[in-house]
């Protein structure tokens, strides 16, 4: 049979691959198809970690990332005389995911060996991760697997068609039984992917009900910028690069429109559909958000997560709807039935004080909340944490 | 109120912001959080591409991508000076979405001042768009969308939990009916998020089934790698790079454990379960499973899609189950309720020649096929509008 001959077509998609290999190949490093199982950057033995970046023409080729302290980003790398920069740190580094980029000649750009690539907010990173404890929950592991969707949802308050995204735990598909759901909303020009790359929602959520340390539950990860109707590249703007600031995102506008939200979620998915069944929480941004809508819909949440949140007011919309009489929806809020009220913040993060404030005044009014003070800024890391530590304390 | 005080937290965030771009920017090129709006590359006027790359130390910068002829790529770029390379493309480029990246000393590297990034197989690519009539439904319009899942399932052949991708129509959420289910392959290398990206089979969807021109229907897009759970980082390899060439993606394994993505989708979703409502379509290396699994399944597809297939079955596979005896099972197939049978390929394509096999001896026996010959070579260019074409055809 002629057409069973010896596979010439697979080998002549070979030897294009082959073509592409030679042409991209270089004697100093590494190609992309060379050795796909190298990691990049190497984890050395002892835990330090080692960069490279080949720019012979370079004048300086920089690291930057969060695994540097402060005071030692950007780390300058050595040239090693053919054409490799290198960088390997001073300590071993801890367990946990971080990001990197260089900077060539004060330009940023990521590293071409590197192909694991996560955008947060309109910007690229590689990461890398050091495994251990720290990173066990980030990790996707042989337990049951919630299903990830994104979801178009239909907002009349925005008059928009507007994509969110949602988990559902392993199981729901095949049940019949009721959810309670997490409301979990990002930062300032995030949007509704960050929770899943960064945050590590999903594979957190997984491990820890797999753990029967969380309660199965829905998980809803909404867009927060009321001028968008979705991440960049999923909406109509197309192939336009968006707007860091965008407008509306604090105004109340989003707080006044989440309505839609909780109506759609509680229509579409077999939800528990009270109090109880609902927790919203967020970070930054998404902790003023929860902040506002918690206390503007006191009947709406039985629990409440603020990580790393806002929580001021700018000026010129204090006497919005949302904003305006806080002091007696948090009274309304507080002393009936007062909801699981969680607050999380790192101990350098630049919203320390505002936060302090929060609290200082919540104590004045003996309102009950859960306090977390970790280590660390207005990153990430903490969230992370703080999203492991909020989700094993609801529904309960 | 002293917390209710104008917002300096969000100030500091600001200045933390403007920080960072000041420690960025450069004088010669945009930063990063300067001009997002600033589409990159620039689409100049008359619709050639302007492509920009600072790179002061370098002594050759070339740009690379599908929208250069073979023999113009990569392009050498003229260094204008003050360390900005440019290169303008020597006539306009045609509606299309386009591939592009940089070689800066030999070094393949992504652009900068482009966050739009996605991942083919291994590699990853900035995209740019020249929106026109042939683009128009890969763009998000203001049509009702589908929900696009990641969703886990067992495969008892594999013993293996594992990763697909599922496009449910917009109303499914809504309704009760049946829809019918196009199964999608990626090619080789690729994996269950090929098609969203680069294939933009959600939009091709979302937009034919608005205009009328396709049923709604489920379309299902699995991992066509059967010794991988998932695409990279969605699996507990972690973050180690992932094989080019992995095992077992041609040898008869995938093709046999295809029963198990049809029995969960027929389980969990409300499918047409007979003939008439399952189609199968694969580019590439999925075209050849396509081919074999429909082949071997006569009762399964009332639909086959052939989009630039492999066709040959290497000498040490040809004895499998799946392969074996091959033309008797397109007797079988072909001869009693024939499927409507599709196959697709550019002029220029490296498995011209096979597929040219394959018609002649599908001619010789009459079996009945839909053919179309289109301009260009083994690229997403052909297979999006292969999808357009042949998605339209089904279930009507």
């Amino acid at each position: 049979m002629r057409i069973m001959k010896r596979c010439d077509c697979i080998r002549k998609l070979l030897s294009v691959a082959a073509a592409i290999l030679i042409s991209l190949s270089m004697t100093a490093q590494k190609g992309w198809y060379r050795d796909k199982t190298d990691p990049m950057p190497v984890v050395n033995p002892d835990k330090t970690v080692t960069f490279r970046y080949y720019a012979p023409g370079a004048d300086t080729v920089q690291v930057n990332g969060d695994f540097l302290s402060e005071k030692e980003r950007p780390a300058l790398m050595k040239n090693n005389g053919n054409g490799l920069w290198e960088f390997t740190t001073s300590a071993p580094v801890q367990p946990e995911i971080y990001t990197y980029s260089y900077i060539v000649d004060n330009q940023k750009v990521l590293d071409p060996l590197n192909m694991f690539v996560w955008r947060n907010i309109s910007d690229l990173y590689n990461i890398f991760i050091i495994p251990g404890e720290r990173t066990d929950n980030y990790q996707i592991k042989d337990v049951p697997h919630g299903t990830v969707s994104a979801v178009w949802y239909n907002s009349p308050s925005l008059q928009m068609n507007r994509r969110m995204v949602v988990y559902t735990p392993a199981g729901y598909e095949k049940g019949r039984g009721k959810y309670p759901v997490l409301y979990l909303l990002h930062g300032m020009g995030g949007d509704e992917t960050a929770w899943l790359d960064f945050g590590r929602a999903a594979q957190i959520l997984d491990n820890l009900i797999a753990q029967g340390k969380a309660e199965p539950m829905i998980v809803v990860m909404p867009n927060g910028n009321p001028s968008q109707e979705a991440a960049p590249l999923e909406n109509s703007n197309g192939y336009n690069l968006p707007l860091f600031y965008l407008p509306k995102t604090m105004d109340g506008t989003f707080e006044e429109s989440f309505k839609d939200i909780v109506s759609y979620v509680d229509k579409t998915y077999r939800t528990v559909r009270k109090k109880s069944g609902r927790a919203i929480a967020g970070l930054s941004m998404g902790g003023f958000h929860s902040l506002y809508i918690s206390a503007n819909y006191p009947e709406l949440f039985g629990a409440v997560g603020l990580f790393s949140p806002a929580v001021s007011v700018q000026e010129e919309f204090k006497d919005n709807n949302i904003y305006r009489d806080i002091d007696l929806k948090w009274k309304a809020q507080m002393e009936k039935n007062p909801p699981l009220y969680w607050i999380g913040i790192g101990k350098v993060d630049p919203l320390y004080n505002d936060v302090a404030s929060l609290r200082k005044k919540f104590d004045l009014c003996k309102y009950p909340y859960t306090y977390l003070e970790s280590e660390g800024s207005h990153v990430w890391t903490c969230w992370r944490i703080y999203l492991e530590e909020f989700s094993q304390l609801l529904f309960k």
